[in-house]
């Protein structure tokens, strides 16, 4: 790397974490409506910023719902590559408050990590695209390719507004590769390009059985309680080995070649990793699967939040009339949501006996994604990885969503680029949020050594 | 009965259900330590009020913990038997609290209802017998026996003081008999005498999966989600008939004598009643008995409470560290709650999986209460039902239990008459609670005729 450009970025590490730290003080959680503020300040922020380090249309685009950022720098000539960066910028909650041991908005430096909701998912990772963009711009006035940014508010409720935007705005966003950072890699020496993510379908279900709360001294015995009758009917909903009950769940799940099986086996993310990123006291799940095939392979259905009857402090002896449950499948290639959403709530309707009954709500879905991993544009990324990280990448599939990238994809007909820079202990959706330092400086210079990559294609 | 009382009665109907209102007014929850203030203030109130009837030795029992009020009226003579009046003016919370027409502790009268926290549960009960102690001072000058009032607040969480106090203080509390109103009638035409009262116990559970809360992307299919694990657990507890499956549960039940079932087979409170009066689409419960016998007879195992994760708007996709669970059980003769809490809390360890782990603390327990109905004291107050209601009243079992019963029996060693004045419907524990007010006015006059009978004895 450029010897101006490394002393700059060595320079200018403190100012970077505290632009980032500013950031990262806007709550812009977008699942609660509260929050609506926070997310268009976090949006106004990030306009303000991009526009302060040189980039160019640069755009607040409203459009009612959640905002999103629009900016690029299109100088690098028409025979260069364009890259589109995503990102976005809105958070998570942030229950159990008490867990946290610093505010989850009062960024907080604790050795070589930076612990603050959205440090890893996904404002420090896209500020690491912000951060190259900025250094190659002060340092030599300009990009090896032309580059658009597009981040969004709105990824964590559904990314509904960029799903629009995206096919009635393609000419505007066409690019030759779309990246996307909002992922983890294995280590901070061990880089990973992912290949496919998993899709998403949620739901809220309701079961009710007496029409109001009762007392369970005058009515226990004669009653089914509603409580009981979901945990029930929740219960039914895997086998012992952890499999999902739901009758046709599978049948449309992607098989593994026995090639593909072998090439998962070479992440070095097994059992005991599992077992040490999550604190649980065993594993679980589908045993003809290794952990790798489950989180990225498998499909799932967990119960997100489930609650019901008396649940403050002391004690209510009642027979509540009704409880909840907020659940969620992962899908994997090729499950439509929309036939998951058929088959969970039929087989959910089956379950429920006489005496309740049951409302069951789909609100979104979207399906899994896959990409062939040969494509220049990650090779590209893949060398860049292994300048700076001195290893080269694992390609591997990933449990989480990305809502966008199957509309990047469709729309755009570009390959799309997962490079994380997070570590599987960031803590995301979770207490202690945080992002491993050295992962943002080296991400910084592994973005500005892929622009270098993309403009040899 | 006398015409004067006759007359002074009806024109004091007004006047009584706005003193009665007034009390209802006090937000007196003793399950809520918020409401701790509240629960001082309506034994403030009370103490208040027997001073102004005429009653002496009023005192406000205050040793820390919650209230109670005594006072009593002694000068029917030695030769005169003396009557222990209990009940109790603490409450029970009031969530959910949307489901209500008018504010909890905003007293309103619709049609011959008055709605309000409280209202039967037991601030309405107990108010009988105080307006029938007034009525009998107020118009004759004296009372036909000696009549003590011990008004607890604490009913509703436990009655530990009052379980501490009634030993301690077993001369002054003395007494021929022990009446409780805080229970209820078939129907305004159709009074009860309760011979037995189911006791319970009450634990809270918790289920630990991962160390902290999870992203399901990235873990979900290798972690047990405590939410999952939870529901598995509660659901083992029933089988398909609603049989509590923890083993040795029904080990120390009272068998039912088909002498006994025939009795019971006399209330006339059937499937039909149970339905109308819950709103479930269907009964529940173990189908070999009766619901008279269900609610009387069986013990059950009931989840009261149940939460864990994301329950807030929105949707958070998490694998949930913690899960938990408030259960209670009614208990009935001859089981021991100190059995039933081991039993339980062995099996739901042997429920649980090597994935998660479970906490069980039992928090109190009571025994069931059961007593001969053919006492002297509860004739007369089968005699006094009969006067005023009609209706001679049906002997039966009831599924809820008043704690400090037990005690009264074993420290007094007199008839505990469990004559109540509420109706099924009125809404106990749940929002719009009522009492029908016909019931509060022949409640009155069934006091005074009670308390006639037992001069006779």
């Amino acid at each position: 790397m450029d010897p101006q450009l490394t002393a700059y970025l060595d320079a200018a590490r403190p100012r970077q974490v505290d632009e980032l730290m500013a950031w990262l003080r806007i709550p812009s959680i977008s699942t609660l409506a509260a929050h609506k503020d926070d997310v268009m300040a976090a949006a106004v922020w990030l306009r303000d910023h991009l526009q302060s380090i040189g980039l160019e249309h640069v755009t607040l685009i409203d459009s009612g719902t959640q905002p999103m950022v629009y900016a690029d720098w299109l100088h690098a000539g028409p025979d260069k590559p364009t890259v589109l960066i995503y990102g976005h910028f809105d958070v998570q909650p942030v229950d159990p408050l008490d867990l946290w041991q610093s505010p989850p908005f009062a960024p907080e430096v604790r050795g070589d990590n930076l612990y603050a909701r959205g440090a890893s998912d996904d404002k420090g990772q896209t500020f690491v695209h912000i951060k190259a963009v900025e250094a190659l711009l002060r340092t030599t006035g300009r990009l090896p390719v032309n580059v658009k940014f597009l981040i969004e508010g709105e990824e964590e409720s559904g990314s509904r507004t960029i799903s629009a935007y995206v096919p009635q705005h393609a000419a505007q966003l066409a690019a030759d590769a779309v990246v996307v950072s909002d992922t983890h890699i294995i280590a901070p020496d061990q880089p990973v390009i992912l290949y496919g993510l998993r899709g998403i379908w949620v739901a809220e279900i309701t079961v009710t059985g007496p029409a109001h709360d009762l007392h369970s001294g005058n009515f226990g015995g004669t009653i089914h309680n509603a409580n009981q009758a979901l945990a029930e009917i929740l219960a039914a909903l895997h086998d012992r080995d952890g499999r999902v009950t739901v009758p046709g769940f599978y049948d449309q799940v992607r098989v593994l070649s026995p090639e593909e099986r072998a090439v998962l086996a070479q992440v070095p993310y097994g059992e005991a990793q599992v077992l040490a990123d999550s604190g649980a006291p065993a594993l679980y799940g589908e045993p003809e699967f290794t952990p790798v095939e489950r989180i990225g392979a498998r499909p799932t259905l967990e119960i997100n939040g489930m609650w019901g009857g008396f649940i403050e402090p002391g004690f209510k002896t009642v027979i509540p009339s009704q409880a909840h449950a907020k659940i969620s499948c992962r899908l994997v290639p090729y499950q439509d949501p929309a036939r998951i959403e058929e088959l969970v709530t039929a087989y959910l309707h089956q379950l429920t006996p006489p005496t309740v009954t049951i409302d069951v709500r789909g609100r979104r879905g979207a399906p899994a994604f896959l990409t062939p991993y040969d494509a220049p544009p990650i090779q590209a990324a893949a060398r860049a990885y292994r300048q700076v990280f001195g290893n080269d990448p694992v390609f591997t599939l990933e449990g989480g969503g990305i809502p966008i990238v199957n509309v990047f994809q469709s729309v755009l007909n570009a390959p799309i680029v997962l490079m994380g820079f997070g570590l599987p202990d960031d803590n995301l959706h979770a207490p202690n949020e945080k992002f491993h330092l050295p992962c943002f400086y080296k991400g910084i210079r592994t973005s500005v050594a892929f622009l270098h990559e993309m403009a040899q294609l």
